[in-house]
């Protein structure tokens, strides 16, 4: 045990390691956690491109929050100005479809995926070698997009595969979104955010989540207040483990 | 001499006061300058955007160099992840609209004006109130997009104007579209870009540029060497200097 709490001890903690964390009971130091964190950056040209916004702070929080209790994590990251939390393995990637192969590789050794990156849903449709030029002539542009790989329901779908864990933020009717997207892309749970909200969300250090998950034919809830991305990882990873416990063995398969 | 030394000292000093940087030389203690730095972000809808690759790192070395040299620096930001500069006024904006507003507010006091951001071209004709939903549906989605002003061309198009200062990023005949966009766009000087060129540019430390001014009808120029963004920006300033010095005073009309 104190060859582990030193190893824990980071030379050069993340802010995130703050002192209201409460301290790390290892309770999931058998799993194997991978996690998408961060946008994706959709290129249209060398200089342009398409992107979401996300700090990545939720899921590096969750990273940083399953790596203090003891599992083994690999969050693989779109674009951010983060550091890496102690004791996690990180993979870069800029879009979607990088995004997508790294967490196909992953999750073959994983026992729960959660995918909390804020893939851009849409690509161009053609990537121009060059810096599209704008003429006089030109007074607007028409850019045709194409539908990225859904990250979460290419996981979700995969057999055997992980327990499957999404994200939804959604500016307007969040849980109907969220439950519809729990179905649609067969996930085990959901995190739902309201992002309308002013000082939660995107970019900020706080956030309230709406948990979904499956019981059965139906779903069963929790709401998670309003508070620091650091606790609600704590949260979050409480109701993956009572879910990962009691996960049907044909879930495997 | 010795109250400004000391209003100098930073207590937490941004990575860019570099000990390779030169000693402070105050021969801009007169000046005004504006700077515009980083991307814009054009808003799709609430959670999706359009962009540019841009750090900041050139603009915020330059406010950095302009600031130690003395000069009264206002920097106009983009989102970037980069702490304010010592001295220097900062001002957050997030679309090229909202930076038009600010340099055209900026420059009415300004004897400079460097307009180093990455401004994006274009924006999105409308933006949605809340986010788009994908639909099974739609495999493709057209985006209309409309042109953004033209910050540089509008601010050297004003009447009196400060000495205006450009940049353009290029991937390929970098000479010839920056003296084209020199010419065009009334700038005073420009600085050029390949940012084809691995290791340089957008994102890192280092950058190599080529500088052109006008000279009577003609152009003269000068190219700077790849080196760090914090020794460049010092020879960005001291041509601007020059050029400043040999201002014709009827280019202030």
């Amino acid at each position: 045990a104190l060859v582990a709490e030193l190893s824990m001890a980071p030379e050069d903690a993340p802010s995130s390691t703050a002192p209201d964390v409460a301290p790390a009971v290892r309770d999931a130091e058998a799993l194997r956690v991978t996690i998408t964190a961060g946008p994706t950056h959709e290129a249209l040209d060398p200089v342009r491109y398409l992107s979401n916004h996300s700090s990545g702070k939720m899921g590096y929080a969750l990273a940083e929050a399953w790596a203090r209790r003891g599992a083994k994590v690999r969050l693989i990251s779109g674009p951010v100005a983060l550091a890496t939390p102690t004791d996690v393995e990180r993979v870069d990637v800029t879009s979607a479809s990088e995004m997508l192969a790294a967490a196909e590789h992953a999750v073959t050794e994983s026992d729960i995926f959660i995918g909390c990156a804020a893939v851009a849903d849409y690509r161009a449709e053609t990537v121009a070698e060059h810096k599209l030029k704008k003429t006089d002539a030109s007074e607007t542009l028409t850019l045709t997009l194409v539908k990225n790989p859904d990250i979460v329901a290419e996981i979700a779908a995969r057999s055997p595969r992980p327990l499957v864990v999404g994200f939804a933020a959604e500016t307007r009717d969040v849980e109907r979104y969220a439950r519809d997207k729990l179905t649609r892309k067969g996930m085990d749970m959901i995190v739902a955010n309201d992002v309308s909200q002013a000082g939660l969300g995107f970019g900020a250090d706080d956030n309230a989540a709406l948990l979904l998950w499956r019981v059965g034919d139906g779903t069963d809830s929790q709401a998670l207040p309003p508070q620091p991305k650091t606790t609600l990882a704590d949260a979050i990873v409480d109701r993956v483990l009572t879910l990962y416990a009691h996960r049907a063995p044909t879930a495997h398969d």
